[in-house]
């Protein structure tokens, strides 16, 4: 008799990461115990796989399926727990999900204590200080990827949390399957709902722990989840999480493939000789009006953050300020865009620039 | 004193509307009177805009607005009320919306029964129902325009409708400001709030009809409006519809600009000589392999659709099917799609035809 459903769904998708992990580790090592012995150009070394771990259900069930499979393809695998020190107990919290990772023979296994900040609200200072703390365990350990729990769920969240943005495609793009530093993030249950992971830790009697965080309706995440997406799905039907987590893929792609239209129009529309430098640009309004505008506004934002203006505090409402200089032109003056970049329109450039250099021009 | 801020806005939206309508006619027709007067070569002949309206707060403060802009602009107005036969008592109740019309001095106000049948579900019944009555009577009464009371935040439910479809931008791009045959159908409050509209009819004595079917669970538009949209608002901020707004017009754009590309990659891609005829398309899998997957993916639907799968029943998973053929060749056979098309790779192509055809040559 094979494992639990449950438990044969979380090991295949984690069975499938690690052997694209292995393929793609092979362009510069080659892959297979086999293969890594033969090759003399790097110590014949096993590669190690991390999962990133809280202690709830979907990261414990993570926990356990790497567990299982990397030994399968001679993989090392060991874990951490981030104690974000956000709620009395979390090193002791954090010490209990270790002692746990243990058992399931993972090593190393490390509890790693962070100081949240501010900056962004308190969900973005957590995930800023847990990255930080996961890309140094990484580089120190020499991990060739670090895997989270993710779920489709997460996903789906993610999607409306963009969507309350409202600033576009890319923004409903979710969370990527493979992201970080030389794709060092791997996100194996992003096609498996939540409810997968909480029964394959009940059929494995593993204990989880419940993020009092996850409920509370401090938490925007927590109101989505708790409120926002069950009323969505009584509203539209219970396949609204997996649309959402379609969504997430698609706007991806699209969002890729209208990056890389933009990316090569820009060069077209320089109308400077060189690549214009890094203080300024000068576009062609004419060439910029021939675009559709879904890329013309990504080029206009291309070249307002290569000069300067920092892509956090740049808006659709700045882009699109800009973009009335190629398709509503009646004589506007110069445009102020943040982090003290300048546009503004003459003999058929759109000209832009930091405002340090145009105040030392004149 | 001016009119209240809110029949400013209602009456300032249909006025930019207006404007445009007869920018755009005058490529036909020349604008304004006097320049009609003087064209020899059609009749000086006002143009004629119509309101749909079903008698709701919406397009009662729309047909107010017209009935008061129109006269300025030297155009005449007209309304249609349709009488979907749904509720007893509807033939009635179109009756009186067409004598509150007529109080507007709109000309001509006609009343039109449909007969509402069941493709596609009730909503859809009734949506086509009433397109091809506005259709019938637009092109009956030679009107230049017809103008729709869709607001921001009907708009914004249409873009989490096409979200639970998952289906991707296209889907997320709601309603268009300007649609139909010839960009008949205008929707000028589509970035006026519902409130808006509402206050406009308050603050002029205007009675107006709610819709029992607005507030019926049993329609998922219904559901969405009274649960879904103010639960996700609650979770996510007053900002969501609004957000929604903007998402549809951005996803609009990135679709148009996608298609445009798909379009343009399709001829590149083509293997066949000619153009491949109307039974059969040979596209080059080597070009379409160095494709962006979101242009690819277009590419390979536009031409199952050209050979004749019906675009309604091609969903995405049937596409990722025929991708599977260039990105993960495997030596798999042929591919059923709807509308009898197969699709196979051989040598190098992707054969996509119909079956009778691929019958007919064994």
């Amino acid at each position: 008799m094979g494992p639990h459903p449950a438990v044969a769904a979380i090991r295949l998708a984690v069975r499938r990461v690690l052997h694209d992990v292995l393929n793609q580790e092979s362009a510069g090592v080659p892959a297979g115990p086999e293969a890594r012995r033969r090759s003399g150009s790097v110590p014949a070394r096993r590669p190690l796989v991390l999962v990133a771990c809280s202690g709830g259900a979907d990261s414990m069930a993570l926990a356990s399926a790497l567990a299982f499979e990397a030994p399968k393809l001679d993989v090392r695998a060991g874990a951490i727990t981030i104690d974000h020190g956000l709620q009395s107990g979390s090193g002791q919290r954090a010490a209990e999900v270790a002692a746990r990772l243990r058992a399931f023979h993972l090593d190393p296994v490390e509890t790693i204590a962070v100081t949240v900040g501010r900056q962004g609200g308190p969900e973005a200072a957590a995930r800023d200080a847990r990255y930080a703390a996961l890309d140094e365990a990484a580089e120190r350990l020499g991990a060739t990827a670090v895997l989270l729990g993710h779920t489709r769920d997460d996903q789906a969240e993610t999607v409306l949390l963009g969507l309350a943005r409202g600033s576009g495609t890319r923004s409903l793009s979710g969370m990527a399957a493979v992201s970080g530093a030389h794709g060092r993030y791997r996100r194996p249950f992003l096609h498996l709902d939540r409810q997968t992971a909480r029964k394959a830790c009940l059929v494995q009697s593993l204990p989880v722990w419940d993020d009092p965080h996850n409920t509370d309706p401090a938490y925007t995440r927590s109101r989505l989840r708790q409120e926002g997406l069950p009323a969505l799905e009584k509203s539209l039907g219970k396949g609204v999480i997996e649309a959402l987590a379609r969504t997430a893929q698609l706007s991806r792609d699209d969002a890729d493939a209208l990056d890389a239209w933009a990316a090569d129009a820009e060069r077209t529309v320089r109308a400077d000789a060189a690549d214009g430098g890094e203080d300024s640009a000068a576009l062609d309004t004419a060439k910029l009006y021939a675009l559709p505008p879904a890329v013309r506004r990504r080029v206009l934002r291309r070249a307002a953050i290569a000069v300067g203006s920092p892509p956090g505090s740049l808006f659709a409402k700045h882009i699109e300020e800009v973009d009335r200089l190629i398709t509503g032109w009646r004589g506007q003056g110069v445009i102020n865009l943040p982090g003290r970049v300048e546009v503004h329109r003459r003999c058929g450039s759109l000209v832009i620039r930091r405002r340090d250099e145009a105040a030392a021009e004149h």
